[in-house]
């Protein structure tokens, strides 16, 4: 099938950038002498996650509990659902957890913990649990000074029901830095507030295996990784306007667009069936080089030069740029994503494709 | 069930506001004197439909084909689907259309009229072709003065493929008023502007039945409607805190809300289990009384301060209030949206609630 023939908005999934973008990933990390744990939360697809694997690791890491259900459905056995758990979440956790024997979750409060203890205790269940710290990013996580950082880490060595699968942390705040210089040293804050607090459990004689740490940027440009067992990532596989606005590489190395049609064109404004929910109302290009809500690109992907998805309604985005005069209505065009996070997560499933021709179709999964 | 029980973050629909605010919008539309079309596009539920149609129209709008296929399931008959149609498009309409009989198309180009009449004399089908006119939005349809008006009705008129249902126009303009008087303008403008197309029409001998209109706030604050047949509105239903803040409910007319759970708790900062997924990254209150991505109640949906969401990443959710000390990890909040049709997208069900109990849950559609 060519890509034209498919109903708009969908979502496309440029198989050659895909591969390329997870392949370097791999390699970066085997360079660098650690493993890789490909975080799914971005394509939620386990076709995706059969290539992005690290063959010498075999975990990836998720954001939902429902990403958790969906591959461990699949077959996968270690995944990290990398968000803080709450007491009411354990039930379904234990239940993935009989499909996925190496499901893991995350916790930094003794509460959550002592809740684990409790669950596991009256359903004679047991978890591994990873101790989240904040290297920087301020939004979850236990700073390294923190006096609940030993009493936590204590409480589950000595819990029945909990194994300590080590410490994780995310420099999200990355994602704030502009230049490569200043992601290298969140990359490093990731390092070394992981690898002390490790070294603080293990001091106490409590086994701390794991020491993960990551975010695509830091991944990329980490000056070291002593210390460290594994790297998660997500957001390279896919890419986005984002993304390569922080060098976390390039504009033409972006493997997901969202084919669109336009539906209207006025003299002065033209307007495509990709608006709000078929992008994302995601702004993140604001702040570096501004796209509005999506560059705009032919449908081989070529450039329309700077031509953007200027505003939208619900069903509605508005184009603007110089070179779109060659558009008509029922004219394809793709749009590149701000962030693919959000905008992959408009779509139940992804349309592979190699050239102008789709090669596959990929279900993904949505919701929690 | 109780709501506490519910999987967070999930979406509730609390009974009593939704059917006070369907039912006073079919007495204001009443009162007018013509004739209400509920636009689905905010709920997506055919159970939401059941509730708000009209039934002396009994027709509804949508603004994607996904939806009206799913109506079509339902057994709704009357659907119109309320966004430019493109050619490429024509082949699933006229497969709905044999679901739903009455199914109606927009067009605001001769170029897509000139496609619907090639399909139609080729696959031996007709459609019900509404004209939109522009009456200020400048998003999509013909301005008044546009000479392709007349030759599109004449053209539609001649289609043996085509049927002019009549003239539609969306004041979606009023979302930028911020006074009741600037969206009773809006109002007028949409009206005088259907008003003079259809008499333009009928002028050349063409019949032109229907003249719609409509938008929440058009359709709450018109001060006439004279010569309109239809009024399409459709985010009345949920409410949210722009329309709000717009003279378009109250606040304690929000039907929709977000149910989160607290993940994490430091000194200085509270996280949920709802972010940029759950919530959507609207922000579109940034322009009024600003909420970030949404103001925070409790779980009975009482009153927390002003406190807000201030800030998300993809499942996290950061709070922000003076009252938020009662919450603990595992507390659940409920989370007034910015913008009800974005934040519903997320879910594929509605948690129908009455206090604290669930007493319903409803299907939507989401997608294309």
């Amino acid at each position: 099938m060519k890509i034209e023939e498919l109903a708009t908005p969908t979502a496309l999934l440029d198989r050659a950038k895909f591969q390329r973008n997870c392949d370097m990933m791999l390699a970066r990390v085997r360079d660098l002498g650690v493993k890789l744990r490909p975080h799914m939360k971005t394509l939620k697809s386990i076709d995706a996650a059969r290539v992005a694997i690290d063959p010498s690791h075999g975990g990836i890491a998720v954001a939902t509990l429902d990403e958790a259900s969906y591959f461990a459905d699949a077959g996968i056995s270690d995944i990290f659902y990398a968000v803080c758990i709450t007491p009411d979440k354990l039930a379904r956790a234990a239940e993935i957890a009989q499909r996925a024997p190496d499901l893991s979750l995350l916790v930094d409060d003794i509460a959550t913990a002592e809740a684990i203890d409790a669950f596991g205790r009256a359903n004679n269940r047991w978890f591994r649990v990873w101790i989240e710290l904040d290297s920087g990013e301020h939004r979850t996580g236990l700073e390294l000074g923190d006096p609940m950082l030993p009493v936590l880490a204590k409480f589950c060595d000595q819990s029945p029901a909990i194994e300590l699968a080590g410490v994780a942390t995310h420099g999200g705040h990355s994602y704030r830095c502009r230049t490569i210089e200043e992601i290298a040293d969140v990359a490093e804050q990731e390092r070394t507030t992981a690898v002390r607090a490790a070294g603080m459990i293990r001091a106490l004689n409590i086994p701390c295996p794991g020491v993960s740490v990551g975010s695509t940027p830091t991944a990329l440009h980490a000056r070291s990784v002593d210390g460290v067992t594994e790297i998660r990532a997500g957001v390279y596989m896919a890419g986005d306007l984002f993304q390569a606005s922080i060098h976390s590489g390039a504009q033409d190395d972006i493997a997901l667009s969202v084919l669109a049609t336009v539906i209207s064109h006025k003299a002065n404004r033209m307007m495509v069936d990709a608006g709000g929910l078929a992008l994302s109302k995601d702004r993140s290009t604001e702040r570096t080089q501004d796209r509005g809500y999506g560059l705009v690109v032919d449908l081989h992907g070529a450039s329309l030069g700077e031509s953007i998805v200027a505003g939208v309604h619900q069903e509605h985005g508005e184009l603007r740029g110089a070179q779109l005069e060659q558009l008509r209505i029922g004219s394809k065009v793709r749009i590149l994503p701000n962030h693919a996070c959000m905008t992959a997560a408009a779509y139940d499933r992804l349309y592979v494709v190699d050239g102008d021709q789709v090669v596959d179709c990929w279900s993904r999964t949505n919701g929690w």
